[in-house]
Parts: structure tokens; C-alpha cells; sequence
């Protein structure tokens, strides 16, 4: 249970000793960059420092933490520092943070000089079970999630349990929204097992079983041309959420809480249109309302959420496409969901009687 | 010699009336987008139209033309039109014009929604010869050119003669150098048949030798980890006086006159270095002189010279790394050249008794 092979790269366990350093040694590289945001700074580099006997032969690349720092913008910042400290295409990137950095990262570190090579050191549950497995990197632009981006694999991914003691229990939180879809889309044993456990502090065996659940689909469809579709599930509802939520409120939903949300409304689509049984359909609903609460959606944002749904991804031709479980434990791509339907989505969810987040 | 196969896609010469029409009608596509400068928006558009039977059913994206273009602006520019005209996954970009717009065009197209398919229509027998083929994209920042790009091959190319008739003689010879160039590191009958061929107006044959060659270097080594490296001769230096003529002159050096200048003075660094014969180096010097002039390099600007050339991408661990010839129709990767033995180079050009360009 200390290792996964990916695609064409191992994922470690805490084992970041003896594996970060023997990357780092192999003779690969002519230098390394650690990419870090102000949390990560404080609360992460120093443990890694000390794992790697305090040396410091490497440039550190700091950006702003959050949502707001996943732009074109601070790319174009990471690319300059690149540029001023000599980067050459036998450099190596190493990001150390949460999806933000790890998407961020990869983008600049698989654009700069046409590709440079990068490893993840997920610092929050979300991108140890996520963002940092799979090899999608990405920015928004103007709010539209990931709009720009590559397919491109890092050398090695290393979770490390030790870091989730950094999180705020929210953040926590918000990484366990996937643990729980990867048991929905994928395992029903292990949703089962998920939804009684302490969502607050995942023991490192349910993390790993994730990762794994996550890493098989990813594996079989690289470029999501088909199976991999099904990670959206209560993505589409959940990142146009997402977006209005951060454009709106002062204090944004995480991605988790969006994603909760979005996984209720489109339990309701794969209740109407891909056969989830209604009983599944109300554990569903009465697990992630129980963990994550109700955020309040009003009538008069249903029109800016459709419009933020049309620039979704996954969509062909014009159409909103949802991947949709037709039992817990199974999902089905491709489902072309109207208008009318995504509305009754929302209108179902605002029904719902729930303390609000 | 209507077609040659690359590394998963074809290049056709020719025979845009078929293919193109073939490619885009075989249903794979959703919406299809062609991207243009000024340039080839009036002279090479409604030639493509009237081969597409005039059909309308694409929207149309336009940049300004020149390498001015090639920044990470206009490309936020493109990927927010395709934003904004809905394009989705199944979406193709065509890009008709010069390396500008198939360079910008391919990075856009790379990296939008993690990338969506892409053509190239090169309008410049530069673009034709080099750009087009081998899957490099990539934008300049400050100046530094394609410091950042990916390598995503499109999904074909299109050659057609017709276009050079549209091209100012001066275009024409920029595209030259890189077919000398061709016939320089790998074909030395090749380059005794160009050097006395009417530069002005290169035959089809002429251009099909020269895509032959790029072809097979680059499907030998997509991600230039070896040989490929090859087609930087000439490059290290001419790049570095390209960006410093772009920088200081009112009329620029083209990319050809620059890469031509380049290549006499790594000419004599292979003479220095790389055992190429005083008389194979008299020879290309006569050539190249003899078509292109000279260019005023004055001392004064070497440092600056050597500034840019210490971002050069080929570079490794701080060292500036050359192609070299050992003969004429024979290149060499790989060789670190001292700071002082390119300022040589450079006062070697300087000394040279031609006409200036």
C-alpha cells in the first residue's frame, strides 16, 4: 500500500524520503523549482525541506493562495521567474500545494520550453485524491474552470497522510466530496464503508482505495474520450455552482461543497432519466446534505448557471451532456440533459429541507 | 508527390480540393473555425472558400499580421473567440497563414478544453517548409521566440503551390533559408541542385525535397531529444540576432535573412569545432552572402547577442549547446560553444566584405 503505477508514472504513500530523494538524485535533472503558495510556504516546505536533509539547491516559485491565482496571469508570472532563473528543458518542477498549484504547475511546467517535467506533492486531501492524479493541468479563464489546459502526465506523484494535519476541516471536507462520488460512480462497498466513516480525518486506507478507484479510470482513458467521463459526475452542475459561487458570494463554496451540491442535482437527473432507484437517490441526498449541508440557490440564478453550463467541457454540439449513475456504485456518459431539465435539477435541490451551508 | 505520411498525419501537396473537403465532411467534427492574419484573410481566404464550394458555415478568427502576433495576448484573444463562438471538444481549428498563425494557432488550439484538433494551411513557403510540419507550436515572450509552446501534431497539412504567388520575393527567400538549410545538414545534392536553383521561385519539387527532409528528421525524434536537434543549425545564433532585429531595427531582419546570417557564423563554428572543411565553409558563405547580403552586427551588440542566446531552449546546465556541421549535407548536435568562441563567430560575419542587406 505504499505505491501505484499510473499511467507512466508511480504514485508513492508516504514515502517521500526515500523516493523524493532518489528522483532527485538519479542525475536526471540540472536543477529543480519547489512551486508553493503562501500556505504551503509556511505549513509544507518545511517538512519537505527536512525530508530532503535541508537542502537548498533549488529556487522556490510562491504564488497567492486560492482560486483566484488559476489564471493565465500568474502562468505568465511562473513562465518569467522561469525565464530569469535559466530554467532549461532538463529542469524540473516540483509542485507543492493544493489543486490550484498542482493544475497551475502542470500547465506552465508542460508549456514552458514545449515541456518541461514536473512531480506533484499534493498538499490537500482534494488534490491527493484528485487534482493530482491523472495528468489534466489547467487555468480558468474568466471563471470557466480548467478552460485551457494539457493532458500531460507528471514523473511521480507523492501523498503524503502527514500534510492533512495542515487543513482546515473544511478543506478536508472538501476532498472527501470526491472520496464519496469515487464510491458512487465506481465501488458501492466502498461508498458504504465512506459514508460511516469520520469524514474529517480519512485514515490513509480510504484515501489509498480512492486513489486507486480514480487512477484505474483515468488510466484506461487518458484523454477522456469515453470512460473517463464518468469523474464528472455532479461536475457539470457543481462547477457552474462552483463559478457563480466564487463570481457571487463573499465566502465561496469550496470546490467539495459545489461539487455535494451538484452530485444531489444530478442524483435527481439520474433518478429521471439513467434509472437510479429513488431509494438510492435519497441515501444520496441524505448523506451529502448530512455532510456538506444546503447551499441556497435561488429561482433568479438559474438562468446565469444555464449559461455557465453551456461552456462546460463535456458538451457536444451545443448540448449539455451529465454523466449519470443509473445504481450507486455505477455511472453511465453521455446523457444529453435539456434545459428544462438542469432547472427542474435546481428546483429539486432549493426543495429540499436542510440547515443551509 | 501529392502526399507524404507524418507521424499520425498526412501532409498533402496540392490537393486541397479533395482532402480538405474530404477531412472536414467525414463527420468528425462539430463546427470547424478558420484563423487568419489581415494578410491572408484578403489574399488566401477566398481561394480556400471557392475549393470549399463557398460554404459559410465556419466563423472566422482574424489576427494582425506579423511576430508582433505571437504573444500570449492574442492567443487569450483566440481562446476567448472560441469561448465566445461555443466551440466544444469536437471543434476544428484550420489555420491559414504564415509559422505566425500556425504556431499561435497550433498553442491556441493545444491547449483550449485540453486541446481540440487542428490543421494547417501554411500561406509562406517558410511556413510551408518548416513551420507546419513536425508539431512544434508556441508563442514568444519578450521576445525570447517559442519559449513557450507544446509538441501536438495536427491532424494534416496542406501544401499548395498557389499560395507563393501572394508572397513578396523577400518572403519568398526567407522560406529559402530553410530549405539551404535542409539541404546543408542533411542532403548535400540536394543543396548543390537549390544553390543554383531561382531562389525567387522554388518548384514543387524543390519544396516536396525540402518537406521530405524536415519530415523524416522530425518523425525520428517528435520531442527533439536527439536527432531533431539537427534543424537548429544556424538557429542558436540567428534566433538571438532575429529577436535583437525585432527589438532595434525599424525593418526587422525576416526569419530567413536572420537564420541565413546565423548559419554562416555557425558555419564557421563548425569549421572551429566540428572539422566542416574551409572550402564546404567558403562555399556556404559565398551562397548565403550571395542571397541574403549582410547584415551590420556591431560589436557593441554582442553582449546583448549573447544574452539572448544564453535563453536559448537547446541549452543544457547553463552552456549554450550548437547543431554543427562536420560536412556539407552531415550535422552534429550537441556542442557547447564558449561565450568567447560565438563572439568569434560573430566578428568572423563582422569581417566579412559583402553589400549589406
Amino acid at each position: 500500500m505504499n505505491q501505484i503505477q499510473s499511467i507512466n508514472y508511480p504514485i508513492y504513500f508516504n514515502s517521500v524520503t526515500t523516493h523524493l530523494n532518489n528522483f532527485i538524485n538519479e542525475g536526471k535533472y540540472s536543477r529543480f523549482f519547489i512551486l508553493t503558495d503562501e500556505h504551503t510556504s509556511t505549513h509544507c516546505l518545511p517538512y519537505i525541506r527536512e525530508k530532503l536533509n535541508n537542502r537548498d539547491d533549488f529556487d522556490l516559485i510562491e504564488i497567492n493562495a486560492g482560486e483566484e491565482s488559476k489564471t493565465i496571469d500568474f502562468c505568465i508570472g511562473i513562465w518569467k521567474m522561469l525565464i530569469d532563473f535559466d530554467a532549461d528543458r532538463s529542469s524540473l518542477l516540483i509542485n507543492l500545494g493544493g489543486g490550484v498549484v498542482t493544475d497551475l504547475g502542470g500547465f506552465a511546467a508542460s508549456t514552458f520550453k514545449r515541456g518541461i517535467d514536473f512531480i506533484h506533492i499534493p498538499t490537500t486531501l482534494l488534490s491527493q485524491v484528485d487534482a493530482s492524479v491523472g495528468g489534466k493541468t489547467g487555468i480558468d479563464i474568466d471563471n470557466l474552470k480548467n478552460i485551457i489546459g494539457t493532458f500531460t502526465q507528471p514523473k511521480a506523484v507523492f501523498i503524503e497522510h502527514a500534510f492533512l494535519s495542515t487543513l482546515p476541516a473544511r478543506q478536508v471536507k472538501s476532498g472527501m466530496a470526491e472520496m464519496l462520488k469515487h464510491g458512487l460512480i465506481a465501488d458501492a462497498s466502498y461508498w458504504n464503508v465512506l459514508k460511516i466513516s469520520d469524514l474529517e480525518n480519512p485514515t490513509d486506507q480510504l484515501i489509498y482505495q480512492s486513489v486507486v478507484i480514480k487512477n484505474k479510470v483515468v488510466t484506461e482513458d487518458p484523454s477522456e474520450r469515453g470512460i473517463r467521463k464518468i469523474l464528472n459526475f455532479g461536475h457539470t452542475i457543481g462547477h457552474a455552482l462552483e463559478s457563480y459561487s466564487l463570481d457571487n458570494d463573499s465566502n465561496p463554496l469550496t470546490h467539495g461543497e459545489a461539487i455535494a451540491a451538484g452530485m444531489i442535482c444530478e442524483a435527481y437527473l439520474s433518478h429521471l432519466k439513467a434509472g437510479l432507484p429513488a431509494g438510492d437517490m435519497q441515501e444520496i441526498v441524505d448523506t451529502l446534505l448530512g455532510v456538506y449541508g444546503k447551499y441556497p440557490i435561488h429561482e433568479s440564478c438559474y438562468t446565469a448557471l444555464n449559461a455557465i453550463m453551456k461552456k462546460d467541457k463535456k458538451n457536444q454540439g451545443g448540448k449539455i451532456n451529465c454523466s449519470l449513475l443509473t445504481k450507486i456504485g455505477e455511472c453511465r456518459i453521455d446523457n444529453i440533459c435539456t434545459d428544462d431539465e438542469l432547472c427542474d435539477s435546481l428546483k429539486y435541490y432549493a426543495s429540499l429541507q436542510y440547515a443551509q451551508v
